[in-house]
Parts: structure tokens; sequence; C-alpha cells
């Protein structure tokens, strides 16, 4: 740096983790690096509401089996209600020394009806209750996914049934290949999205057995009722086995798996945006609300939104990759490197909230131009398949032959730089005589759409009973 | 190189793409470059047998539906039988110049039938037949997958049952921490490969929908009857939008994810061999068959298949990642750079049919020394918690105070050097005076894991319980 | 499957691995699984120029340092060269039951001349041969990669010569911004690849270190001169620590890494040509030898090689993430795991190779047509900001004032559907009166290219000279 | 969740974020999740002192090459030192709706100086000025992770001298093969940390050119000075192409990748500290400071630290993979998209730097058990190769009848559950009369690595004079 007033840099936002000494010595002592490199609270305070759930189901299994005293149960319950009001209101002191969400609770629980705390962490120990909040948090998070995956949907089917009869060019190669519906085009994201909503209700479903009562590892001597626990927290089960319940975050990838999919997903019609709302294209356009603009050019609107939606895949993939990479290779039961499970789960939720929240809103936001949708799909010859298709079924033709002519009146029609209906019938004749008047109508972008009745195909017709029956499958 | 007479190396494998020319030059024109980066003949051959069965569903289905005569029909079907024969047999002589699979076949059959042939591909389009294909070989795939992980399962529960009894240390942080069944071990790994089908199942029930008759993006203004196709070819119903259905390849996608999180149970477990089998440690043995020896120490095993399950989890994971990022960012509906959508499914269907065979293999070959893990289990004080529990339960110890005897006590045995069952009586009572003989029943291993009798914990009633009802669930 | 009579598919490609019995059993035997992930004679063939000449070097070694006779390493350097010649011809037989390349190679040496074979092994193993021969490999592969990157370069600076004056729309965020030099943009390729042959150049050097000697982990008694193995073998010296020299892979993880960034390149510029070679943008036309057509629609030119360079980024990245998977957590020295270590890499240079030969052949092959990039670059008012600067500088206008004229008439300009320099003076005079004539030579695309002289900019007389740079420093 | 006063989890911890509205939909209108989704502000403030300095420089040169009045020069230069001085004190007030860190520092800079602020943006872009912002804080990030790889080179080479001739058994395969002094072993990891210093060198050294002046993307008519602010900053030249300036991230891919190689050797020795530590083998023993211990098992110390250290890799090399990811298929020139670069980057520079920490911190905490390690190293028959040597060197057999000799007394030794040494004269002589007492010596742990004396090996001797070479190299 040429400047040597400015301060080292490159170091962790966190102020209180920042000094001169760190350049070679990254904290004063051991004990500082263990408490940053150990402690878990900077984000797994995330999970105080499961937490707080969790003991409270733990605490009225307890009672119910006698195995600690009604009243200290009371006071347990009571003081964990006390808590999770305070972490609410953002009253609560979160503290390094007690490490984590589970020592920051517990040791406030002490601090607030004294002694009787210390009974709640009878019969189970952090492993299993980590294990718990971390199923639980993710359980809700997918429930929260579900909602936005079917709000994006909702906004593809309405916007697709407005744009049943939009024709748009259909690519393949990014090279005009078929006119399809606009309509039609939205609705096969609706299809991508509804396999992502099942991908994460399948995880869902998996992930939802109780690891509590599995203890340290190998289960526990105190006479609990896993099956109590487990149904007071809406599980549909406790796990079968102690080891694997404490051991195991497959869950956990299986999520990461998932939102994975879903991000190329959103990264694949970002992309579309981004090509569409362009100068060159111009098939859509977003509002000032979902771009950036420029102070000197009035008319450009960066689609910054569908950027970063396309750009944070990459974290998403990353993330998914990185926690795979962590459980490779590691032993039963803990080890501490499990640790690393939670952040990039945060961060995918947070990454994909945010992103399916910026697609709902881009898609309700954008305005379609229609003509120069329907421009680009009589560029490019998209109905020479339909006009081979004609001489083929009116004229007779062998396929092979309907090919040829078909060529021959593309390629005049190239070199007079204008479209296939638009030449003249003697030159249409010119090369096949049997051609006559009728033949304009088989070659708009509207009749090649209207043709592909076809289940699943492109036809208006079928498009909008596909919407109807978008509707109620998903919404 | 200092040796001038080496020829080029660092290229293909396949001798006629090496030549001394392409050091510098990849080929001797773009001719050249474009046959080699775009053929996909060289691994889609895979495929034959599904490209087979599509091709027939789909002429049936143009007979039925009066698309094509049934005479035209018996000749394609009679044909295709000849081509399916000659590939399985090794007769078939496979073509670059024809590019892929379907070419191949395609131009096989003509030559067999004649002009028939061209109509089998009414009505359809490579991008529908190829996403036919490969789901039909994913499926098919998944289902030999499936076999293959219930043999593992198999085999573990066969061995858990063998050693219900059997002490094992259970580990946190590599260190011992209580004892557990080295039954109820095993037990946790049939819980993650339980999932792990359950991954692949649900895979395949999401990917079981038939592309068929998509064409190439719109679908076809032939009355088809996808119903037909997708009922043939075992598929539980046509794909709802023909771009979707040519488009996506979420399905790849989902099961190389499921392989991902196979790929890391596995490599787990695979570390764990390698640990056990290790002179140090010598808890299991692996006969030759699985071990590769060394011609001067005879007692070397090197578990050389472990630790290559274990390395298989790379690329396993890095096929994941690749072809997510493929995918990322590609408009609709089709471009060539699905082609590589592929390889990574094959590679990764290959090594993880390879590294099942060869765990269910040393699963079914190991010999168990319970005597080194009992005295494994015996070092370490694993009997401590119990200890401290029996102070709480018999001599109504507070925990804390019963927290703070052990500690004493398991300093004394500590600095004598020998396991807490082995401290003389007169030692327990120097430190709490109201200890008995009757103490040391409880600590021993088989005391403290006889203990844990809570659901999904390693009381060996419970894991006898879990074995019969891992039969149930699994087998 | 529908039908029965479909073989079991899904299995390797190779056809002695294929069996019935395999649909859940992979092979007939531990044995046979064994053989099937223990060897490596597959892949590690490739190595066989690099194993003899490294077995040469050793072999002059031995008989300078009276190890073994002088009349034993002439036959063993004579039988060393025939076994070259034999593979080199294709005559060779490689044997699966010898497992690795070096195997092969020894066990035909030991047919060959007899007894005085076996000491060529003397005081190395395995482990340091496969580490020597990898990097000889590899050295190799970067030193043909340079040459590629170097021909890539060649064909972008020829190009970038010819296009120094054609004006392309310079685009940020997909958006007209700034009118480019077409050189000028070809060229930001070239400083890349330029920092990609840095990178191999820079991996290459670290590389070049000799394992041999290090023998199985610890060294050897021999009175053995690595110094000279060195330097017959072209390494700069040999490697200091023999633990290390066995155990890391840390070259080819740095050269993987080295070719995920340049893949990464690649793929940008091949999204390019894919962009740009599109009908709708028709800036770039491929011959057929880059593009695949359709008998039917003559125009279409399906850029499959750019979009297959494209898609390459996910196999090499995925290589790169696989191996260090593999490496990670894994203890010294030799581990199994190691063994796939080879795969990734040969399949990232193939691939690397292909896309630069099909990159530069599409340089080559490339028609730009001037006319369609310019009207493009006067679209999109991307010399308003030149406007601006016109009136800061002529008319000492504020910026903050310049800003709001020049938005006024871009604003005037997008109603009239014109670009700025076709608004007529009374409309420039009704913002901004003492604007005249004077401004429209200003306004045009070629004046604002040309006006961005300071260095490394796009002015053509830049972009000339720049040219004139890159042929020095590249060439 | 069963408890509904729970308040929604899974959300952004940032408190402003959340709100009860969120569940399924994520903001209150597009504009809260544009400005949630596009600012950059919470990350990018730790540029600030780079982004100061940048500024610096360039108010400096535009003084300089009289672009703007001295006055205005020097005002915004006090401007500077005062917004940087308010940031390093922590009373500067960041604002969300500035986006930025530039326009954060630009705005109060206006606050500060008045009109005069708006000139230092003249002849640059944000786009030239984040290049030039994030290059210098790498810079800097990287000279921070030198000092940290050079301590912990400082503390390896302490521990090796130290223990030059503590024996401990060479592991291959887990298995050990040959005994390896502790000090050579330790001296691996010096070359590897070695390599890693010199990537990151290299990389520090390509990264090294200043974007500075390519302004939006296109350079500037304005008559800057691009070696003046490129020399101000301690660049080394300006870079080339004004559009590969503002496009490209390589350096910080190259960064990221020659962190994911250190993270990856980080990881091997985490994992062989995890091992050393365990209570089964007990090489090493970390104090309280490095491990984390249990209120009820004294004996118990949890090696957290190095675990964290294994499974940071995984944080690592996920976000090379993601940052890969994003730059894939990003034509040129600016996309928002890159606004990802920043936070891989900075996690990957915390993870190190604390990873780094913490390895340094327990080479120099550990304690040596030499005893376990010699113990270990002697079982096993380590020095097998060593007897077979000498029956080559001392009684002239061919080394096959060595082997054959050397595995029937291996197999005598195992049998009786002795080591080689350990197994009386005459039963040597059983097999081989003419062996005598002199071969004892040989066989000792000791004699083995003493006499690997070859350049690199593992013999006292060489280790030492490795150690005085290491220090000369890396201190």
């Amino acid at each position: 740096m040429s400047d040597p007033r400015a301060p080292a840099p490159g170091r962790p936002a966190n102020p209180t983790a920042t000094n001169r000494l760190w350049g070679g010595r990254f904290a004063r002592g051991p004990a500082a690096i263990m408490e940053q490199i150990n402690a878990s609270i900077g984000f797994d305070r995330r999970l105080y509401a499961q937490d707080i759930a969790a003991s409270r189901a733990h605490c009225q299994m307890l009672v119910r089996q006698n195995i600690i005293p009604a009243a200290d149960g009371d006071a347990i319950l009571a003081g964990l209600d006390h808590v999770l009001a305070e972490i609410g209101s953002g009253t609560f002191a979160f503290k390094t020394e007690h490490e984590d969400i589970h020592m920051n609770v517990e040791a406030r629980l002490a601090a607030l009806i004294g002694p009787a705390a210390g009974r709640l962490h009878t019969a189970r120990s952090r492993n299993d209750q980590v294990a718990t909040d971390f199923r639980l948090w993710l359980r809700d998070a997918i429930d929260q996914l579900d909602g936005d995956l079917r709000a994006l949907q909702a906004a593809l089917i309405v916007k697709a049934e407005l744009h049943v009869d939009t024709v748009l060019p259909g690519l393949t190669h990014l090279q005009p290949a078929q006119p399809v519906s606009f309509g039609h085009h939205l609705l096969a994201y609706v299809e991508m999205i509804g396999r992502d909503r099942g991908r994460f209700a399948d995880c869902r479903r998996r992930l939802n057995e109780s690891p509590l009562g599995a203890a340290a590892l190998a289960g526990t001597p105190y006479p609990i009722d896993r099956d109590l626990t487990a149904r007071l927290l809406g599980f549909d089960r406790p796990a079968a086995n102690s080891l694997d319940a404490v051991s195991d975050r497959d869950f956990a990838l299986e999520f990461l798996g998932a939102a994975a999919i879903l991000s190329v997903h959103l990264s694949r019609f970002a992309e579309e945006l981004v090509y569409w709302v362009s100068t060159a294209i111009g098939f859509v356009s977003l509002s000032d609300a979902f771009t950036t603009g420029s102070s000197i050019m009035p008319q450009k609107r960066n689609p910054d939104a569908a950027e970063l939606v396309r750009a944070k895949s990459g974290r998403v993939i990353g993330a998914l990759a990185g926690l795979l990479i962590v459980l490779k290779g590691l032993p039963l039961a803990y080890s501490k490197d499990m640790q690393e499970d939670k952040e990039p789960v945060f961060e995918c939720v947070d990454s994909m909230a945010l992103c399916l929240a910026a697609t709902t809103g881009m898609v309700e936001d954008m305005t379609v131009s229609a003509a120069r949708m329907r421009a680009a799909a009589t560029a490019g010859f998209t109905t020479a398949t339909d006009l081979a298709d004609y001489l083929v079924t009116n004229l007779g033709l062998p396929f092979r032959a309907a090919h040829h002519v078909t060529g021959r009146l593309v390629k005049l029609a190239e070199e007079r730089g204008v479209t296939l209906d638009a030449l003249p019938l003697e030159v249409l004749q010119s090369v096949e005589p049997r051609l006559t008047d009728a033949v304009y109508a088989e070659l708009t972008v509207e009749a090649s759409m209207g043709r592909r009745t076809s289940y699943g195909g492109t036809a208006p017709e079928r498009v909008r009973a596909a919407v109807r029956a978008a509707r109620e499958r998903f919404l």
C-alpha cells in the first residue's frame, strides 16, 4: 500500500477481531484463537426458537416420565418462555463465552430460575440437541420456501394465461427453431418449480425424524419417551439409531442438493430475462423497480436483479460442494467438523428466499412486447417445417421430396430477404406448380403454433388447458 | 523430455485420435475437430437398448394411430429386433460419422429394411428421443443400484446380528466416549443406506414421465397418443410441457445429488475400515481378497479397496458439480451443452456400482476381533458417565457433586494407569465413603452398554429388536 | 423396461466388465471386484513414454554409481527401447493382471532380457516412480497446451489487427454502453490467455522437481545420485523431502486450477460467439466447418462447437473439485486414494486441447459483419457520454448541468426513435442554444471510439499499438 | 412447529431484514427486494482503506495532469483523509441507500468539502474503481497470509529440529511401512507450505497491474497518466486492455485456487493431529489451549481446533467452485453477477488466517511422546526391508532369495508375537545359517532410519541438513 496511514485491511469485519498484532499473529494467544475458531453463537443463534421449542418438549416429557419433579418442570417452562420473549424482543445478551445457542439459553435459564435449570439437560446431550434444533429449523425453512416457490408458480401462471396467444420464437442453440406460445414457455418453468417443490417436500419428509433422546451417541439409561417428544415437536417418529441420529447430516446435504437444482432453474430463467430485456432483443421490459439506470442513458435498464439471481447459483452450488467435503471421510460419531454444517445452509436459505422474491417480483413486473416477439418469430423461417408438412399432407409428396422443395423455397426467400409467406405465388409455383393460395394460411407463425396440438404441445388450446391444470396441481 | 525417441504423450488414449501433427495442432482440419468435439457415439452407445425400446413403442403407437401403415410398422419392429440382437452380440459396427446412437440405429435400420425406416422418425425429433432414452436408462440404473444398496444392507444386518453383544469403543472426536454395540454401529449405516434408497426411489418416481412426443421443442401436429407410448415404456404419464421435456435435466442432477450423498456415506464407512484394519487398532481384519500385500511384510494388509471407495466420493461430487455448471444459465430449449449430461452420470453409476460391490464384499469378508475392541472400549474411562449416574441414582448425590466425585476417581485411576473398575474399594471409599462393592458391576463396559435401553439406544436387547426391524423395513 | 429382450443396461461400456449376473452382483467374486477397482492400467498406460524415460535415467544412474553392473544396465536400456517401440507401434499386449503401467513394462522387460530386469527396481519404489512419471507427463502436456494457447493468441491477434477499426457495441449487463473496437475486444482475450499461459508456466516450474529416489517414502540406503537422474530427465533439481515427494499431488491440483480458470475464459468467449452468430444479432458467422445445419432451415448454423466449449468448463471444474476432495484429509504418506489423481488430469488435458483447437478454429473461421456491429453500436445512445463530455469541455458546463442537458436530448431522440446524431440542430438548440453543427462530428461511434486514447483504451491508434505489443509479448 | 409462539425462524440474522410478512413474501415491495439483493455495502466496506488510497492516487494524478484544479485536489485529499479517519475510528455511518463503499465514501466527501468532491470521479468509473480496490485489498491480504504461512513454517522447523532423532512409524495405507524421523515428517509440510507461498506470490505478481483508468470499459478521453497512478499504488504497471481490466476476475480465482490447495494441505496435517492425539495412538498431546475437555472424563482432549481446520477445506473449495460458476459463461464487459466475487474471497481469507493461526498454535503447543512413537515404529516389522537389504549386501544373496528368507523370519516373529530383532540367533540361523549377531544392530528402527542417507531421505544427518536448508530457504 502506498498510504502508510491505511489500517491493516483484509481482516474480519468484526472490529473486535481486528488488531494490529494480527499481521502474522492471528490473536493474542491460544485462548483467543480457540474462542474464534470454536464459538458458533455468531451464527447458531438463528436456531433459538427451535432450541427453546425442543427444550420445552424435552422438559414436558421428563415430567411426564417422572424423571424430574413437576415443580421444576413448571419453572423450566416458564423460564424458557421468558428467554424466548427476551430473544424475540432483542433484549437478550448473547455471549461468546457461552459458545453456542444451547449454552446461552441454558445459562440464562439458570440465572432466571436457579438450580432447577440444571435438570433440563438430564437424558440428553448437545449432540442430539443440535441435531434436533437444526432439523426443526430446516423444516420451518422448507415450509417457507415452499410458500415462496408456490408464489413464483402463481406469478408465472397468471402471466402465462395472459400470453397464451403471444408468439415467441422458440429457440434451440439460441437460433430460432419454431414458434411457441410465450405462455407455454413460462409454464415450462412452472413444471421445473413443481419438481423443485417435490424435492423439498421429500427432503422434509425424510428429515422429519426426531434425534432427541439419542443423547451423546449411545442412547440413555433414563426411562425417556422418545415418541412423546417426537409428537410434541411435530416429528413423524423418533430416529431408529442413536449413532446415526447424531452423526449424519444427510438431510442438510439433501436440502442443499435440492436448492442447487432450484438455483440452476432460476439461473436459466434469469439468463432469459437478461436476454429478453436487452436493447437488441426487447421482448420484455422491467420497470425501475427491478432495474438500475444510468443518469446519462435514460433508455438503459440494467437487469441487476436478474444478474444477481443468475450469479447466486454459484454460491448455492459452492455451499453444497462444501458440506459434502466437510462430511467426506468423517468417522462416526460426532466430530467438531460437523459444526460447519449450519452456515452453508443458512446462506443458502437466505439466497434462495431472496432470489425467489426477486424472480417473482420480476415476473409480476414485466411488460411483454408481443410485437417484437412476433417479429422475431417470423424471422428465421421458423415455419419451414410446416411448409414441408403441408406438402406431404396435402400434395402427397414423399418426405424427402417435400424437404427438397422447402429447401429451395427457403433459399429463394432468403435471397430476397423476405419471410416464406411473403413469397409471391408465382415464385412458389416455379418450384412446385401445384401450390395454391391456400398454402399461405399455413405459413404464419400463428398457424404453426396452433397446429401443435399434441398433449404438452404449444397450441393455444393446449396451453389454456395446461394453465388450468397447473392451477389445480400447484396452487 | 530427455529422450527424443519418446512419442508425444499427453494425448487421447484412443489411437485414432493421436497423431504426430497434433502437438500444437489438434487435428488436421476443422472437420476433424468438429467430429471429435461433436460425436457422442463413443459414450451414448450405452443407451442402445433404451433407444430401441423407445423406437419400438413409438412405432407401435404410430401404427395404432394410423400415422404410418401397419406393414411398415411390422418391418420396423422386425428390423429393430435385428439391430438389438446385433448390438447385443457385439457384431454391430458403430460409426462416428453417424454421430450418436440414434443415427447409428436408424442408419442400420435403413440398410436392413429400406425406405420404410424413414417413417420411424415421424412425429418425433432427436431432442425428445434422447431425453426419453436417457430417462429409461437412468431408471434401469436406479433399479440396479437399489438392488446393490439392498445387498449392502443385507450384509450389514447379518454382521450386525452376529455382533449385537460385541463391545466397540464409541468415539467422538476419535476419542473414546461410551461403549457401544458393534452391531449397533453397523446398523447406523443401514439407516443411512435406507435413506439413500429413499432418495433414489424419489428420483426414479419423479423422472418417470415420458418426454416422447415433445418433438423438437413445441409438440407435433400429428395425432399421436403420448399416453400409449408412456404406458408401453413403463412411464407413469407423459410430461406435461414440451419445452420442459426437452430442456431440463434435473432428473440427472437429482440422481447425481443422491449419489453424492451415498458416496459420502460410503467414504465414512471406508474411513472407519481403514482405521479398524490398521495395525495400531486391529479391530477388524480383511482377507487377501480385499487387501493387497507386500512380499516383504507378511502382516501387511493394505486396505486398497476401502481407500478407493473413500476416494471415489471425489469423482462423484465432481460429476455433480460439473453437470450443475453445464446447465447453469442455459436458456431454453435445447443447446448442445446438454450433450455433456451423460458421461458424468455413466461414470457415477459405474463408480457407485463398483463401490457398493466392494463395500458389500468387505462387510461379508471382515473378521472382527472382539477382544481388541473390548480392550479399547475399557480404556479411556468410557464408563465414567455411568459412575456419575450411579452416584446420582443410588446415593442420591446432586449431579454436580456426582461429577466432582467421578472426576477425582478418574484422576486417581489415570495416575495409577488402571481402569475405573480396577481401583481398589478403599480408594473409591477415600473419595466417597458410601461406595460399596456393588458399584463394580456398574462400571463394566457391558453394564454401561446394557443400560442404554432407550429407543434407538445401544443396549443389546434394543439392538436385537433393531436388527429384526431393519430386516422388515429393508430386506 | 417394457421390453424383456433388452439386455441389462447401465453398465460399463467395456464388454468384459458386463455380464448378466451383474444385476445386483457386480462381479463373480471378491477377486473380480478387486481387480476392477484396483487396476489402473486402463488409464495409466498413457504414462508409458515417461515411465520408460524415467527407468532409462534410473538405470544409467545405477550403473554410474556402481549399484548395478554395466552389462546389466546395457541389457536393461536395450530392453526398454524395445518395449517403447512395441508400445509405440501398438503391438504391446497390456495385461490387467499386471495392474499398472510400471508392472506391465517391467514384466515385459523380464520376458525380453531375463533376470537382469529385476535389478532395475533397485533403490526405487512404485511410489516415487509413479510420482516421477506423472510429473513428466504433465510437464509435456503443459508444453503442448502452451503451444495451443499461443496458437489461439495468434489467431486472435491476426483477427484483431483486421478489425482495429470495426465498431462493436461494448456491452455492460448485455446492454449497449459505449462503442469499442472489435479488435480491442478480441485483445481482451489475448490478455486473459496470456495470464493463463503464465499460470501454466508457473505450475510447470514448480512441479519440475524430481521425486525419483524418494523410494517408498523414506529415501534409500543405496548410494544413488538424485542430481544425475534429475538432470537426465530435465528436472531442475531433486525434491528435498522424500515424504513430501511421494505424498503430495499439489502440482496436479495447481494444473487443474489453472485449467479451470482457462475453461472459464473459454466459456466466456464461447458464450459471446453463440450470441454473435445468433440470427437476432448476426455480428459474426461461422462456416459449415464449425456449425451444424438443418436440412430444412438453410440459414440455420447451430454453433455446436462453441456450445461444447462453453459446457466443458463444467467437466474441468468438476475434475478440480474432485481431486481436491480426494486429497482432503489424507494422512501421509501414500494411500491408494491417490490413484484417483490421473483420470481427472487426463480428461482435463484432453478437454482443454480439444476446446483450444475448436476455439482457435472458430476464430480463424469467423466472418465479421462490420455493418451489423456498427448498426447495433449506434443504437442505444452509446455516445451520450461523449455528448456530455463535449458540453463540459467545449461549452464549459459543469458536469451536472451537462448530464441534465444530455438526458433531455436523449429523451427527445428516444421519443422520435432516432439516434442522437440524427436530431436536427434546432432540436439540439431548443435544449442548449449554444450548440452548433460542430457537435455532430462528436456524436458518431467512430468519434467516440477514437477519442478514448488513454493507455489500454479503445482508440484505434491505441489498439494498433496494442496489437504490435501483443505480438511481441506473446508470439 | 408445535409452539405457535415461536417467531418465524429461518430468516436473515439481520433484524431489519426480518419481518412477519416475510413468510412467503420476502419484502414489502420491489424496492425493498432490490435494495436487499443489490446493496453490497454490507460486505464491501472492508475495501475502505484501499478505496480511499486509490482515490488519493487518482486525485493526485488528475491535478498533475491539469485535469482538475490543484485547489480542488487539495480539498479532496484532505477530505479523504478525514473520511479514512472516521471509518478507522468507527464513527462513520455507512448507509445502504448509498449501495457500496465507493458511493458511501464519495457522498461523505461531498458533505465534507462540497461540489469539488464531484471532480474526483472524472476519468474513472465504478467499474475500474472496484477492480482497483479489490486488487489492492487482495494484495494486502496475500502479504499478510504470507506472514502467517512463514510463521507456520517457522514453528514446524523449530519442532522438526527438536525431533530429528525421534522415530515415527512412517505409514502407507495407515499401516506401518518404514521408520522415519518425526522431524523429517514435519519438514514435508514445510515443503508443501513453501509451494503454497510460491503460489500466492505468483498470484500477487500477476494481479499487480492497475485497472485504474480503464473507466467504464473503453478507456477515457481525458489525458490521464495511468503509469503515475499505478506507481503511486505500488502496481507494477497499468493493465494493457481496458475491457479485460474491468471484466476479468481471474486474479480472485487464482487466489481461491491457491487457498484451496493450502486448505487441503492443512486438512491433511489436521487429520494427522486428530489421529496422533487420539487415546489409541497417543503420539502427541495438546494442551487445554487447543482442545476442549469434558467435566467427566479428565483424560479427554477433544482436538476441536484441528477438526475445524480440517473442515474449513470444505468452505474454501466451495468458495472456489462458487466463483468459477459465477464467471462461467459471462459475456464481456461488466455484469452485476461479478458483485458476487468479494464475499467468497473475504470468507476464504478469514478462514485461512484463522486456520493458520490455529495450526501454528497447535504445532507450538504440542508435546511429543517419543516413547509411544518409537514403540509403534518397532511394531509392524518396519525393518524387514532392512533385513532383506542386509542379506543382499552382506551375504551376497540374490534379491529374490533375500526376500524369501525375510518372509520366513517375519512369519516366525509374527507367530511368537515379537519384533524381528527379538528373535533368538538360533531361530535366525535355522532359516539362514550364515547369520550372526551382527545382524541385530541392523534391525533397530534407529539403524533403519540412519541408513536412509540419500538426498531428501530420513537419516538424521540428512534431516539436520534439511532443517538448516529450510531455514535459509523460507525464514
